[in-house]
């Protein structure tokens, strides 16, 4: 018994030697990394930081032409979400109209399944691994999220060397604006206005994140009095977050009214507007006179809200005269979440499926983008960067891969696009895990549907059901290899510096 | 520094000890449970078994003009599988020419969204908790899956004192014949020929599971030479499995060779052949003349496969004379996998939404189901038991709760079905987690989706996106209340014995 006893004790106290070391190791090895992530701002080199300093001071003013640019970007709706892409409980007449007045891409994609790196690929033109946004998404700085993010090296801000949209049109003479939500970090200077924008009034985060202070440029302007938790988010997204924070049902029409009078502040220069709203992300807060009106339960309520907002925005260049002169971009930042509709397309948020990056894109530019075209042409929000450049006249960065193509002779007359593969990122996946080339999809790493292997999907007959390799084994080798050199040269070249 | 040793030393010791007593802890309770399970058959009391034989023996014999019966039984065929259910890949003449000789379903489901259950309510009439299948699916018996469900007193057999539809049909004169896979266990009393089948060909699990022996009525015709593994399943269910098992490329032949042997034996007595196929579940094996020749790739090759078996059944009964005696049932175990398409429906096999449970179904009776017809009507396939009991004049169990309704008169005359409510079971749990009734669905537990709250859908209108609740709601709370009173009533009485 004795012997037996002694036995025990030992094994107890190797067993519990271990688990203490372990825990030992685990506590010093983060707090080391901690504080060299804390200490020393080790993402960003200074050449980078002056090769971006010398592009801007060369950037040339915009061509006479030039048009003005606003971009509605909205947080998680889905392709299926308008009625103008089929949806049938929720209605969206000004967007509809928007649509018909303009072109409807049904094959259009956000860079990315997640919020952050589908924003950094729409200001930039990169994929997400370029802009160090390969880490799924940033989180309020002091939660242990944000702190454990540090710790495991994954950045939690966009690279101070980044170029944005609003960098080029400002240093192009635009008058640049920002209203809505960031989500590319939340430290000094990786806020909107240290990143070109003239002015910004909104929020850093996504919606089910906290604390969601209201910004106006750098300032707090309304609190929100919640500390933050250990996620500082929601865990359970669906539920409604507790009280003292800020008033969620007036961010849609307060968003609207500060676009109408960035607008209205219109004079002679041209102005690039950035419109990032908060919905339909989870929660769901419609403004109060569109709660309980839409057939689309809370969800529809939230989107017909939005589209009010953007009636009332168009209405408004309309009245000011502006519409012939601007570009009006509508699209998402990725596929639909849990209550929105992805329509006929399998998956959604978080999937790189179609469903969680086709989403709705509209073209709007009356007199020079034909009314009531449609067009089936893959093409990806890494274009938007290019392809406003190439309007206003301005040279691309040559230090650094720009992924996305100047698509704006398709915009504006309708010229054929020049194949090319369009490349898909699972989150928290460097390497993309998927290709497509003209009806043909090649997944091979399906992302959260756990499964890794060649899934090749015919997209204009069957919804990414069938595993056509054995089909078309030429064309499957060829995606492929496509997809693996893809890979290597991601992996070899994360950043997409040109050196 | 020897005062701090102690204390580690000491809370070594106390973590140690604590992993070491919850391990004793686990070993003694599992073993306990084993043996409990192992050495009493504690599943079926024996007046259960009396209840049955007197029912059995009470049968009458079935109606002159009884017809046979021919269920055709796929196992992961999806909703959108068959040209008929509008797939574009995948071309199934055999089966789309039965639909248009007599009934297509939109709205059917198995009772499940995975195998087991499926099989069991088939059988018997009744929900998965009734008939003990609500755990998931069972595996083969010496393998540490099979070894942990005992433990955890999950059933790994369909009970003994169910009452098939074989054993029914049998009892009333038919001539009983099963071929292909049983999935309702593998110990001895257990099997089909002990569950009313005069006679089955066939295996008895999926066919990523392991070893997969080659029956003839209890005896094993050809031997699956791997030996079980500790799961024996392929985990990675797409993966083909290992050499020296069966050769899965003949099964379909074999069945439908099987399947017409047992028809040509047809004297005068009525006959019930239960056909369950061995796929398209994965792995996907195709007849080797199959191979490589849909648009569908390789689960289009293996259902193209099937499509052909089913026309080679549907010729026999014709050329035997059969057909207009014969009612012919053709639909599928649960939702598609992954490979499978859900066609419009959101979801997949394991899950609750529509993709998950709604599949195809044909009803062909030349000269009793009109031709061409379609129903919308939701149904389930806890309807067969009653169905086919009533068109043979055969009195239902009174000791028990069959869940499914008669829906003869609605197959055969179109007649309006009365309004009920539909129960989905998520895997993994007793309670239903959802509720259909006319086109709307209320959902609380949305199984794999991981979101435990309601979502209410229009069917009609709608794949399962928008919550509606908000906008309808009474009907909500209706649904709710009603899901509730039957969980409540589950969880009471789940197998549903009338006392």
């Amino acid at each position: 018994m004795d012997f037996t006893l002694r036995i025990a004790r030992t094994a107890a106290l190797i067993i519990g030697a271990l688990v203490l070391a372990l825990l030992c190791m685990g506590v010093l090895g983060l707090t080391a990394r901690h504080l060299q992530v804390t200490l020393f701002d080790t993402d960003v080199k200074a050449e980078r930081l002056a090769q971006k300093q010398d592009y801007l001071a060369a950037v040339p003013a915009a061509v006479e032409n030039a048009p003005n640019v606003v971009v509605i970007f909205f947080d998680d709706l889905g392709w299926g979400d308008l009625s103008a892409y089929g949806n049938r409980l929720i209605r969206t007449p000004q967007m509809d109209q928007a649509a018909a007045d303009g072109l409807q891409m049904t094959d259009f994609y956000a860079a990315s399944p997640v919020c952050t790196p589908s924003r950094a690929a729409l200001l930039t033109g990169r994929y997400p691994p370029r802009t160090g946004t390969d880490r799924h998404v940033f989180f309020p700085e002091d939660s242990f999220v944000g702190w454990g993010r540090r710790m495991l090296g994954w950045p939690n801000r966009l690279p101070k060397d980044e170029i944005t949209l609003a960098d080029v049109l400002g240093a192009a003479g635009y008058r640049t604006g920002m209203i809505g939500k960031w989500h590319l970090g939340g430290q000094a200077g990786h806020m909107p206005n240290e990143f070109g924008f003239d002015s910004w009034y909104g929020v850093l985060w996504s919606n089910d994140m906290f604390p969601l202070h209201l910004y106006r440029d750098g300032e707090i302007i309304q609190e929100d009095k919640r500390p933050g938790g250990w996620m500082s988010a929601e865990w359970d997204e669906q539920k409604p977050l507790g009280p003292g924070g800020i008033d969620q049902t007036t961010l849609t029409q307060s968003y609207t009214d500060e676009a109408v009078a960035f607008l209205e502040a219109s004079s002679g220069a041209p102005f690039f507007l950035y419109l990032a709203h908060t919905f339909p992300h989870v929660p769901h807060y419609p403004s109060r006179d569109h709660a309980g009106t839409s057939d689309g339960g809370t969800y529809g309520d939230v989107v017909e809200d939005l589209d009010r907002s953007t009636g009332a925005i168009l209405a408004a260049l309309d009245r000011l005269g502006l519409s012939e002169n601007t570009l009006v971009v509508i699209t998402s930042d990725n596929g639909a979440d849990y209550n929105g509709s992805a329509g006929s397309l399998r998956g959604r948020k978080q999937q790189i499926l179609e469903g969680g990056q086709r989403v709705p894109m509209i073209v709007r530019w009356p007199g020079t983008v034909e009314a009531g075209r449609t067009s089936g042409a893959p093409a990806m929000n890494v274009d938007l960067f290019p392809t406003i450049l190439s309007l206003a006249g301005l040279p691309l960065p040559q230090d650094r891969i720009i992924d996305g193509k100047d698509i704006s002779d398709h915009l504006t007359d309708g010229q054929v696009l020049a194949e090319r593969a369009l490349f898909y990122f699972p989150v928290l996946s460097t390497p993309p895990g998927g290709i497509r080339k003209g009806d043909f999809k090649y997944l091979f790493n399906t992302g959260k549907q756990g499964r890794d292997r060649g899934h090749l999907s015919r997209l204009d007959l069957d919804a990414e059901a069938h595993e056509l390799s054995a089909r078309h084994l030429a064309l499957a080798a060829e995606l492929a290899a496509e997809l693996d050199d893809k890979r290597a040269e991601i992996e070899a070249n994360p950043r997409g510096w040109i050196e």
